[in-house]
């Protein structure tokens, strides 16, 4: 596959394309951005060490690639004009394209029409069924325990977090599994819901349904989305809390970030947040953060560790980057769930 | 217009006829119900007193009628088989028929058949525009004067108290709006946006679009969805909340009743609800709940009284039931918002 990034290749706003090559390295063969040619992928997105940054569709073709994937999540979710030129290429070079933007691409006749024409594919991961139920609290009679993540913020590292505490569960022989419920998330498991797409009578509902995949699991690892103090996601955040009923919460957060991705509001103190989560679960089915997962990209080492331990004292609770220092230390509190 | 309840006759299930009669009791000609031909409809439904119960829409004709009003709004929102048959027959007389169910009864393929074919018009009051934009909180910076109803469940009366204290203060002189966002406020008003048919990233952001009918008001009085403590449609109230971002909040609570709506937990009692909505309000922009409305529906006045005065009590608030005994007392409070 061949990632796209068209003008945006930093790890927050190509979101998706940053998560695949940490995830899905061995399929990715080039990365897409005029704007980017020459650029260090590596550097730039945090993983893709040796790949291509190409001009064009055309440019790429050296590596035989066979999909296009829209690497971007922007709040609002729809295509750049400056992606849909390089979109059209891939389709009339016969491609499957994924995007997991709220615009549908399979709607957009032009589109539609060339996927037709060229015998190419359009794959809308945010696609929802039409047939929800209203939530139930079904989640709360499941034996799988659930862990959800929830953050400071939106792209605060939920996703990441969530898939590195099912890898750390996995490799101690739990039976576990990621539940992906965003876009992103889709891709790389190959399997999920977006739930920010669902109506929003039908989210919680949506969560139950989507969990019966984890039944017969000891416990899974939930990808939450938005958070509480975000104005423009909590509800979503909310109706994944009471949807999804978690076991234990692990508080997600970038590390220095200042206020809230594109809402005016500052971000809350991890003490705060904590206390906000906790008290919205707390007349539904009440339920702890156990652990904090700090985002330190863009951080040293020295700086990283003490970020990471300025979180434990503020919290008295374990605090890791599980990508840069790993999930060990936040397992134990999740073993203590299984007993 | 004749008003379906088809078997569920009381104001709790038939909510939308219920509010109807309330409301609009100058256009309602008969109620159609095979279940429940000589009950009392004021009795039943506490409000339309004198109006005869028909069997079928044949039996409704003598009054002439041109309109069929689909009157309940049931958790999750489709059409039972029941009522699907007076609805054939309403379209083959011709008449228009409004739903504001989940399922759209214009996307039924023999609905929208037998409308065409006896020139009758199909009204789904819950569809939404499809191009909303995502929240950005720019309500903090209208001049209107936003009071949001809250509940400690869905169904607690949040639609006729905000309906009450946009006539009470119209009646003292203020430039006041209703803000209906929910389908039977949209049938009762004329306009509105049902926000809980609305994909959940963009619920904040269609609440902004739907202020702005407000712009040019001192005060609006806008109803409110759910609960925070309703695990199905939680989501659905605090994307309301962050979306609107009111001056001040009103309770709603139902008098005496022990559990939520179709959802297992004990209600919240008045003083954590007004605990959690403020908590859920603090770091986004702080609000206060200034005062309670009860349902008190089935009491009798000596009990709803008792009822009014312990909430009051227990809030240390004014309170009322703005029904039974009038918005009067809640509305020193929400003159100091004018101020």
């Amino acid at each position: 596959m061949v990632l796209m990034t068209e003008g945006l290749m930093d790890p927050w706003r190509a979101k998706t394309a940053a998560s695949l090559l940490r995830y899905r390295r061995d399929e990715v063969v080039a990365v897409l951005d005029s704007t980017a040619v020459g650029r260090d992928v590596a550097a730039a997105l945090g993983a893709g060490a040796g790949l291509e940054v190409v001009p064009s569709v055309a440019a790429a073709m050296k590596y035989r690639p066979d999909t296009l994937v829209v690497g971007i999540a922007p709040s609002g979710g729809r295509l750049p004009p400056a992606m849909r030129t390089h979109v059209i290429d891939a389709l009339r070079a016969g491609w499957t394209v994924y995007s997991g933007l709220h615009t549908f691409l399979c709607d957009d006749p032009q589109l539609a029409a060339l996927a037709a024409e060229h015998g190419a594919a359009l794959f809308d991961a945010r696609k929802v069924p039409v047939d929800l139920p209203c939530g139930t609290m079904r989640a709360a009679g499941m034996a799988v325990r659930r862990v959800l993540t929830v953050g400071t913020d939106c792209n605060s590292g939920k996703m990441c977090t969530s898939i590195e505490l099912d890898a750390a569960a996995r490799r101690r022989g739990w039976k576990s599994l990621f539940v992906p419920t965003g876009q992103t998330g889709i891709f790389i498991a190959g399997w999920g819901m977006a739930l920010d797409r669902v109506i929003s009578d039908f989210v919680a509902g949506a969560a139950e349904q989507l969990l019966a995949r984890a039944a017969d699991r000891q416990i899974c690892f939930i990808e939450g989305q938005g958070a509480l103090t975000h104005a423009a996601y909590s509800g979503v955040t909310l109706s994944l809390m009471h949807g999804f009923l978690p076991d234990a919460m692990v508080l997600c957060h970038v590390a220095g970030r200042p206020a809230h991705n594109s809402c005016p509001t500052p971000l809350p103190t991890l003490a705060d947040a904590r206390d906000l989560y906790e008290h919205a679960m707390r007349h539904v089915r009440p339920c702890k953060v156990v652990g904090a997962a700090l985002n330190t990209l863009g951080l040293d080492d020295a700086a990283a560790r003490k970020a990471v331990d300025a979180a434990a004292e503020e919290l008295d609770l374990p605090a890791t980057d599980a990508i840069r220092f790993g999930a060990d230390p936040l397992m134990p509190a999740l073993e203590a769930l299984l007993r």
